[in-house]
């Protein structure tokens, strides 16, 4: 079976991916410097599941399944020369990258949040795609994106996937255009709406790159909101449980709003929640990169682009939906983000689909399930944390000031 | 008269702009890590021409015109809060961001110089932009950029000024595309040839989603190859002198040619010499810097994009024009870079010509005084460094084993 190094192998999707590939054969080596536990300490929020270290979950999977997955905590963004060795010596058929500061919220917090998520992010980048190169090993790197790159209201109707066939008249020296019409196919223009999002697009531009230099053979993976915590490895035992989010920077909307259920309070909409957003569900989320590894692309063509969706939900449809479900009511704070109040999404997903990809829908009964995890943990809930703290401009709002009150009369506020 | 910062103000364009423009009367203040001084010793080459350290310089340019430009010794890729400080302690109306590590060959000379490249690169330029940003100043940031991020051969014809207009067919959820052609402006589509220009276009998408996000004023410069020494400012006294740099790494391929026809030595060819390329004398750098200033953006407007460039020439009718001027012979050795043969290049610069900018051309009797300069220090030339040391693939050809003899039986070879 193939051999693969997974960066941020401790992380939210990260883990569930090393298990999911793990059980099925894979061999895989883990490698995380463990940044994603030290933000729980930063922002005094942790998981709201209580997952254990990661030598507690490695030891977790060994006695469950007897399978050895190794462990090095290296920071990619400094250490190249102990990733290189890494590569060197383990000669992996792919590294999947998940080797980022993630969210939104977190990397627009202060100057210094925005300065380390571009060091970060491009710094292991870098290192992953240079280390591939001086290797001289042919290895597929699966990378895990976003679709946080398209930006959101473009001429183009749907979203396609990675690419845009567009046409251009052509120019002369005087900027005289033609009226000839020439094909081009490009990279769908990057359009981020966060510093964390922006690091994604700089990243896919390194991709084609060292694509078209190094021929090295890459797979973006475009990945919508993820929700959901646990996947049929994680749910094996306690000590293998999945992270869940739900603090105002790092909860995703659709789990903020399933704790916010659990708890009682009211489900907090940014603006008008028009906003409409592209789920995957984390169990979903290991199923595509499998199908990514193994549909790796040919050595000498151009990076493959995936959009890891499968369905698209207006925020206050999806707010409305718990609501009916829990019998919580709905409450409007102003938006803290520079965003469209309202936007149209239709994200092309055939690829995945042709690929096997058999979605889990919200609608399939795992939110109930989810609603479960939510309240099985609340009294672990920080719950100064539910509110967003993070605002986009200084002169915009943050949840400062905004009162959240539940059916016990506990009340919340930044 | 207004104040300006430029960052990286002890480099190739930086010094000559903070002359030019304290000249003028602007008040200028310097910020530089002399990163630039350390890779000379790195590469065990250093400038042709003998600058002096930038205390001297800055004493020199005193002593004569009577003019303070305070200078700060700052990392800007690891030091934000000095950065932060200095803005707010001067307010300046401009920020001039130099402070790249340049040069596509030196940016592809080991994995470390590609980690180091984006290290500095994106954390400088993201240092300027989130200190902007939280100082609340509306500063008008300019940038240089290079015709790096345009690559070469679309099917744009000539190549407009930073955006592209181009036309799409709304597609639908199934990808089926209507017939119906919708107009878009885009960002040109990025296409680096090194990891210098990676990060260029990197800091394009930063540029955009800053002024997008918190409306920041910018402008970005995509200049061309850049030629010659001194500007009027460096000319006036020898502690002043510009650098002037030749070797495999650093030497644009005009200021090589002109060393090497100083020199005696063919003039090197990489592959065919068919690759066509945009210039700009230094001299009209500094100018064009100085009416991007004047010319700021509206706050609320995007990022506005000049092509900094004069003229364009393919690298074998320059050899020409420099064999025939100085008699010295042509060599044609493999190319050590990833790169089209041969490639059609007409660039769009009316914007700059528009506000009064009198390009100074190559024919125009500068080429000569070049050579000058190339003749009057070539005892200080290091002759291995003339040939290309760095290589885009492992498996490509780079100087190794190419033998060059000049006119005295002097022979060079990596």
């Amino acid at each position: 079976m193939p051999k693969v190094i997974i960066t941020g192998g401790d992380g939210f999707c990260g883990w569930p991916t090393a298990l999911h590939l793990s059980r099925r054969g894979y061999h895989v080596v883990l490698v995380d410097n463990l940044y994603r536990r030290k933000i729980d300490e930063e922002l005094g929020v942790g998981s709201l599941t209580p997952i254990t270290s990661i030598e507690e979950r490695l030891q977790a999977w060994k006695d469950i399944t007897g399978k050895d997955i190794p462990f090095y905590n290296i920071d990619l963004s400094t250490d190249y020369e102990a990733f290189f060795e890494l590569v060197i010596r383990e000669k992996p058929d792919a590294i999947i990258d998940f080797a980022k500061i993630r969210a939104a919220p977190y990397s627009m917090k202060t100057p210094q949040h925005k300065i380390e998520t571009v060091r970060n992010n491009l710094g292991t980048c870098q290192t992953v795609l240079a280390a591939i190169v001086e290797s001289g090993l042919d290895i597929h790197l699966v990378h895990l994106g976003t679709m946080g790159v398209y930006g959101y209201g473009s001429p183009a109707g749907s979203i396609p996937e990675g690419y845009l066939n567009v046409y251009v008249k052509p120019t002369t020296i005087d900027g005289q255009t033609s009226e000839e019409l020439l094909p081009w196919k490009i990279l769908y223009p990057a359009s981020p709406g966060s510093v964390y999002h922006l690091t994604k697009c700089q990243e896919a531009l390194m991709f084609q790159f060292y694509n078209k230099v190094n021929q090295v053979r890459i797979t973006d993976l475009h990945q919508g909101v993820v929700w959901g915590t646990n996947t049929e490895e994680t749910a094996m035992d306690e000590r293998l449980v999945n992270r869940f989010d739900y603090d105002g920077d790092y909860g995703t909307v659709l789990n903020r709003f399933l704790m916010q259920a659990a708890y009682d309070f009211p489900l907090t909409i940014y603006g008008t929640g028009g906003q409409k957003r592209a789920f995957i569900h984390i169990q979903d989320t290991v199923r595509c990169i499998e199908i990514a590894l193994r549909d790796a692309p040919e050595k000498g063509t151009g990076v493959k682009i995936f959009n890891q969706v499968t369905e698209s939900h207006r925020v206050s449809d999806l707010a409305q939906m718990i609501s009916s479900l829990t019998g919580v009511p709905i409450q409007l704070i102003p938006n803290p983000r520079v965003e469209a109040a309202e936007n149209e999404l239709i994200v092309q997903n055939t690829q995945f689909l042709e690929r096997g990809l058999q979605p889990t829908k919200l609608y399939d009964g795992l939110l109930v399930e989810v609603c479960e995890i939510a309240r099985r943990y609340k009294q672990r809930v920080v719950q100064d944390s539910i509110l967003p703290k993070t605002k986009w401009r200084k002169e915009l709002p943050s949840g400062e000031g905004v009162l959240l009150e539940n059916t016990y009369g506990t009340k919340v506020s930044v």
